[in-house]
């Protein structure tokens, strides 16, 4: 069975970007050490601490699937084909694929037109993987429909004051005791939601 | 030279109690383990696991002196004369104390008319010790001002979705990388404000 999890850099102060959505210093950590990671479908070589890598790793080797939103996929322009970590994709939106859509592409995209669905078809490919559900207000929804398995949060010491919250407007629920990797410039924390 | 920190129960997405000021099960980990902690001047005996108690005696052993907001004073009517670890503790407010306000308390109370002038006095009690600012509107000032060494957050694995939130409206801010107690129900970040 998979785990759908949602998984965020988050500051202190609970935001995953800026009021104008950029991310200011919360993926500093992705620079703040000498271990090398590649993930598949990113454009970057990360260097972080070995407790980071360890992170990394365990999210690359179990890597599922992966659910956005259209705003989302819209602003990466479908991450130019390359889904994050080359995953099956499987977008919630009521709207047809962009005209322009490239035909080539790493793994599939599939645009679902409710985020049940969504969830229920990412599940289906991800076997014992993760399906990540990304963007802060697709996670909340799955928190709010009882959809999430697993709350990740990397949480990085910096306030930002304002911006974009990961967990806004969400019902009480309860969580499980986090597990913490201890990175550099950054603290990993699971928890797993407690139904 | 003291510590200012500021130190909360914290739910995951950042709330310290609910809108009717009520914290819900943000106190649940006070009663999680087996491990008897009696800190002075409260009037209960937390249960808790060994990590969570190593954390509670270390705040009992530095505890130097306490800087309140007047609606907490009024609220707890100055914790009927028992401020919380029996430490000096300095309320900030231009108005004097109640005409009803006990004569004998087992630590003296001091109303001051600024927060700075508060905390700079609390600074000078507490030797070498820990002054804790409470209150999450008189911790935010203080981190906007500058006056906070340290930010301290007992992590709730729960989330609230509403509520009066422990750091909102502050600035940018950076911090170290914390000092993590991993307790029972509860995980215990330390964080120093880097200036």
């Amino acid at each position: 069975m998979a785990t759908v999890i949602s998984s965020f850099c988050t500051s202190l102060d609970g935001f995953v970007a800026r009021p104008d959505d950029s991310v200011g210093p919360l993926f500093d950590w992705h620079h703040s050490g000498d271990v090398e990671v590649r993930p598949p479908g990113y454009p970057l070589t990360l260097r972080v601490s070995e407790a980071s890598a360890r992170h990394w790793r365990e999210m690359i080797e179990r890597r599922g699937a992966f659910v956005c939103g259209r705003r989302l996929f819209d602003h990466t322009r479908g991450w130019g084909g390359r889904p994050p970590l080359g995953v099956p994709t499987f977008v919630v939106s009521h709207r047809p694929p962009p005209a322009d859509w490239p035909a080539r592409t790493e793994a599939p995209y599939t645009f679902v037109g409710d985020l049940e669905s969504a969830v229920a078809k990412a599940t289906a490919v991800a076997g014992e993987g993760i399906v990540s559900v990304s963007g802060a207000n697709l996670a909340q929804q799955c928190l709010r429909a009882g959809l999430l398995d697993e709350v990740w949060m990397d949480l990085v010491p910096v306030l930002l004051g304002e911006g974009i919250r990961y967990l806004d407007d969400v019902k009480e629920v309860r969580l499980s005791d986090p597990t913490i990797i201890n990175g550099a410039g950054v603290t990993h924390l699971r928890y797993r939601v407690e139904r």
